[in-house]
């Protein structure tokens, strides 16, 4: 057996979210679907670096599975790139140690947020990027993401019910930026991410950007862990799972 | 009456293309549906300046239709962006002279191309942009494009079974770009443009990008108006038109 690590992207938009589950159609079903037919027509389970939402996409999301080694890896890949829909892409396979794990040995994720603040929502960017017609100060929000980066308990910015204890999280960069005319991409890195946290900073900088919500709300928030402070959660068609780093060493 | 011109973009996936066919989904007859109810319930033609085929995008048409001037021009705008499917959008409304026609008042169309070049197809691009997945030499491509601009019979360049019978158009700009790691963008500006003209250029254009044929058969397909001698008809989902032009005085 080979462990097979394999770097993928993903439309959300038509998929629930990554992780199996019955009876929907769901990103990991439909690899191991192919993977299955991959291994002699025996269940063969993937394991992800992270899940993702309903409607949520990723260009680096990390998946691995142990295989029987007795093709090329590239004819594994090209295998499980065009035998997937439309909608997934392989598009890099390794062969790595037994003892790589796609999420335990994961250093760093990067997220990004887009966000097309136009008046009138581009037919372009509706499956890709979520909206928000009103004016947004991309100073104000510069400011306040700046207040994000460093280590915090980020209890105000989860969803409720989670099951994780620790909300300890160290968030090594944090940016916003306009990527053109009338969109906006907000970049998060760091070392884990919790339940909606991202699309719960976002919702909140929005508020900030559009004057609804001081800057300094930021501090309050972390300070608390009070989730009423926090702004909305933001819609999932604007996140993306952009990378996942990995120390040389898990390799 | 007032005459109206409106500016607007469509993804052309989901659409039978521009025009009303009958049973079918097109840009037109949504539009139509919408105008219907802005005119006390009774039918409104639009004439549009460019029919464009299934599948093709839009972001720059220009269409135009006649209404009773009882709202402001934002209230008819924001009635019909909001009220058209999501992928129509209606980004600018303004009212124009009764000399102004939408096709016969233009002055010059633009279109785009876009063709994603990488080896396992983008799930982000695959609604916007067609897919070749083989190598393509940029400076080949450049050359052969410049031989298209100018005034030419574009005979070779166009679908069989047309009705025009003048086949000399004049493209006063056609360029090629690499506009990512991945992707190029196809430019083409001129007074007119032939049934399929612009996609069975870009078709050929592939090839000669290819190395599957020389630069040089540009110039014979233009001299002859040998349709065998050109490419294959490049797919209609990197196909853009991106601006009308019309002289201020047509207003």
């Amino acid at each position: 057996m080979t462990r097979f690590k394999a770097t993928i992207a993903y439309d959300g938009t038509d998929f629930s979210g990554f992780q199996e589950q019955p009876g929907l159609r769901t990103v990991q079903s439909e690899i191991e679907k192919v993977l299955r037919r991959l291994n002699s027509d025996q269940e063969l389970k993937l394991q992800m670096a992270g899940r993702t939402d309903s409607g949520v996409h990723a260009y680096g999301q990390v998946i691995h599975f142990d295989l029987e080694d007795s093709r090329s890896t590239e004819r594994i890949r090209f295998a499980l790139d065009t035998q997937t829909p439309a909608d997934i892409s392989i598009w890099k396979l390794e062969k790595v140690g037994e003892n790589f794990h796609s999420r335990f040995t994961a250093h760093e994720k990067i997220y990004e947020y887009l966000l097309d603040n136009s008046f009138s929502r581009s037919p372009f960017k509706r499956r890709g990027q979520a909206w928000f017609r009103y004016p947004l100060d991309l100073e104000l929000m510069q400011e306040a993401i700046k207040k994000i980066e460093g280590q915090h308990d980020f209890e105000g910015f989860t969803a409720t019910g989670g099951t994780v204890e620790d909300k300890v999280r160290m968030i090594s960069q944090a940016s916003v930026e306009k990527i053109d005319e009338t969109s906006f991409k907000f970049t998060f890195r760091g070392n884990g991410f919790l339940y909606k946290q991202v699309r719960n900073m976002v919702g909140t900088l929005i508020k900030i950007g559009n004057k609804k919500m001081p800057v300094e709300q930021i501090d309050q928030i972390l300070r608390t862990g009070n989730r009423q402070l926090a702004g909305p959660t933001a819609h999932p068609e604007g996140l993306y799972l952009k990378e996942v780093i990995y120390h040389d060493e898990s390799k």
